[in-house]
């Protein structure tokens, strides 16, 4: 199915409905906004198997994947739904007048209120919950913010399916037109005239470092320059410490095999990196490793751009000097799947190649052998910065190799001790995020309750009556909500 | 007294010893961080009246206000100290393993870590409160980052004089060498090299548009860019409504001749834009408002560069067709002296001429007549983005007129009810901050306690045992900081 792209007329048709709809949502209650994000839930269940039919027709995912990541979907918009009620994140915070102080100090009450219409881009690789009403979609509508999907065109008709779950929410909801807007786009000028609408206050991406960069690009070039929310690339280095690899070589590599295979390697927090000294255990560890790849069989990729890209990364990646080859899985690939393949290099070669750093999305990794743990630091200092870093290290080599540890933690936003960085849990916990170019601002998530807060930013009321103050901050808090009070947290 | 210009290679090595710094000073407890800043307050108190002469001589700001704004440097260092060491600013989050779901949840747990070397410009305006050891640099010490300052050149001595207070308490608390590093600059490439350096990760900025601009942009343009909050150009509109004029115009007009030319109008919270009904009560506000100008003496600006960009933005602004002057001061001024000045003009003139919007700098404002309400609506829908905005209005105006508080609310970061926007209060609940082009970016603000968080990012760490955790995420609780855990604040 392939949909006809969306003129500039009608995005700016779009764009002002949205404009128009911001101003009434964004003070609809925090109730009705999370009713909307249930209800929105409910509609993608509604749509039952069909849209797992679909969706596996145009990413070529498995039916379980599918059926795992549209439940994600319904858990993010309904967990969201219960944190935007629940109102912890609008960071209210209220200072009471002084008035024989002098000057007098006026009463002033903060809360965090949204930004505008956020135009959201559809990821190629989370049809469902990276995408229509995904995480970005949900958070965007808790924060009281329209939302405008660019859908991805590897799965329009998946997208457009579950557009009309949101638009039919939206009409049972009663929310204003232009709440939620659909539109379709082959060419980048849709994109484009998307970021560059005057209405369009936020931007949330999950996609290629190209990608994420030519929208933060063109967002910044605005007259109003306004925040891109681009999560991009990340290689997910993994250091394997020696304590561990002693301990347990063998049992790592048959965690990491499954880790780096997972869904054909087409997770952003796949581990792209394993670095670790070049001695007997990481003979084994690789030996095991290879055995495991070898036995894991192609499978079909996202859509044959992702597969394209894929095909001539890793060759340039295994032309590199010095790059040698450890395994490549044992069954030829067919056309538009991905073979699992391990590499090695030294940690020198690794070092003085940029081009061995960058991410090779799909079932390919790099082993880094270092010659000492020096040489090891020096890896973690060079790195680039990642969504997440993990240690495998026992409690010795953690106090041994504090240094390492301290560098690792600089590079990125999760970092995980003993375990693979794939499976990102959706809790308040999270961070899905980090230094740039894992994303374009290290300092929000796009996983978990805290991912409202990219759509908000705070607002100060200075000498309102009570009667005049949104429900949020009133004297006798109606909503039951945590709020810094003078200093001192209470509800 | 004038510097000579630190060299690149100088500033190399400061940027080189911050970065050391940052990896010692950010595993400082909250309490060591918090004690140094208390030392710096402690040591600019030491400077005695040395600094006010120094500073007066510098700023040609009079003894009272140098003397409030070191108490309120001294307060911001003290407080901030405070907000640091209770933790609240960390959103520390956890979340417990669960084992036997399916696939199995881990331990999770999140709080914000510093983002590493942070430059501060000192502003031109405010020599201590927001320069050398001021607001920005009290925030990013708090968060855990080294500080490298860039003196403003107008006050270098003043800017000297605070760095061997800042540098006295880091030997005196022990802090790595490194952390502290005050550089001088006249020529631009001093900024921009800093600004440049890999190993700045934030800058923060107040002062012109064209400088934060600048500034932001050679931040963009690197190779990893990094974050600029910059607070830049703000005309700080404010409403008169009927009710309100009818009530009271000539209280009004009063209270805002003093709010007009507070400190010659130098501050970004300066009224810069009255915007009222053209009708009697506005003639009984502006003869009001323009015989207090007129007895209102011109007084020394901050230095020649200030009082040269006054005197020609000032000739811009009256010279634009359908701009006519209301009152000026009475005393004719001395070189280097700003003398008040009220102009006016239709809404229909203000809207079509986006010159009208820009700020100038100094005692300066326009009173913008509208037909009725509707002209008054579009005023405010046509304005770019504020510090602050101000309703003078009676509760039947904020009942009758809700369409415009929502127009006004969505311009502005503190929206201030029968009051004056000058007087920015050190408090949690403060925003001083506001949409592009007040500042580089809405979702943060410069003052209280919450600055602290422009300069951290979240850092969730999985799986970790609680021994190896930093105290601020350990099962104890040892610091007895705010945290929620699994959904429910508690400590």
């Amino acid at each position: 199915m392939t949909y006809t792209d969306h003129t500039t007329e009608e995005i700016n048709d779009a764009m002002q409905q949205a404009w128009k709809a911001f101003h009434v949502y964004r003070n609809y209650s925090l109730k009705q906004r999370a009713d909307f994000m249930r209800a929105i839930a409910r509609e993608i269940e509604n749509l039952g198997d069909e849209l797992l039919r679909i969706a596996a027709e145009e990413t070529h995912l498995p039916e379980a994947r599918l059926r795992g990541e549209r439940v994600r979907t319904m858990f993010q918009l309904t967990s969201y739904a219960d944190a935007c009620e629940k109102g912890d994140w609008l960071e209210a915070r209220i200072d009471t007048a002084v008035p024989d102080k002098n000057p007098p100090k006026p009463d002033i009450r903060k809360m965090l209120v949204p930004l505008g219409p956020v135009v959201v881009f559809g990821a190629a690789n989370f049809p469902f919950a990276y995408s229509t009403a995904g995480g970005d979609t949900a958070s965007a509508l808790a924060a009281g913010c329209p939302v405008i999907v660019k859908a991805h065109p590897a799965h329009a008709q998946t997208s457009e399916l579950v557009a009309s779950a949101v638009l039919k929410a939206a009409g049972a909801c009663a929310m204003p037109a232009g709440i939620f807007t659909h539109i379709h786009g082959v060419s980048f000028e849709v994109g484009r005239a998307l970021v560059e609408h005057e209405h369009t206050k936020a931007v949330g991406f999950t996609g290629s470092f190209a990608g994420g960069k030519q929208l933060s690009d063109w967002a910044g070039q605005r007259k109003t320059p306004v925040p891109v929310f681009a999560e991009m690339s990340s290689v997910n280095p993994v250091f394997l410490l020696p304590g561990k690899m002693k301990e347990a070589a063998a049992e790592v590599a048959k965690q990491y095999a499954g880790s780096i295979t997972l869904g054909v390697g087409q997770f952003c927090t796949n581990p792209g990196i394993l670095v670790a000294i070049d001695n007997a255990d990481l003979q084994l560890f690789m030996e095991t490793l290879a055995a495991e790849i070898k036995n894991t069989a192609p499978a079909d990729m996202l859509h044959p751009g992702i597969f394209k890209n894929y095909v001539e990364r890793r060759a340039n990646a295994i032309a590199q000097e010095g790059v040698e080859m450890i395994a490549v899985s044992g069954t030829e690939p067919q056309l538009n799947q991905g073979a699992p393949t391990i590499t090695t290099t030294t940690a020198s070669t690794f070092i003085s190649n940029p081009l061995l750093q960058q991410e090779v999305f799909g079932p390919y990794s790099i082993i880094v052998r270092c010659a000492d743990m020096n040489e090891m630091l020096t890896v973690a200092q060079q790195l680039e910065g990642q969504l997440t870093a993990t240690l495998m290290a026992t409690i010795a080599d953690m106090q041994q190799y504090g240094e390492l540890a301290e560098a690792v933690k600089n590079i990125c936003g999760r970092i995980i001790l003993n375990g693979v960085p794939t499976g990102v849990e959706v809790c308040l916990s999270m961070q899905h995020g980090g230094p740039y170019p894992a994303t374009t601002d290290s300092r929000f998530g796009a996983v978990g309750a805290d991912a409202i807060k990219r759509f908000a930013r705070p607002q100060a009321f200075q000498n309102w009556s009570n009667e005049l103050l949104p429900d949020e901050l009133k004297n006798e808090n109606p909503l039951g909500i945590w709020r810094t009070v003078n200093g001192e947290l209470s509800r």
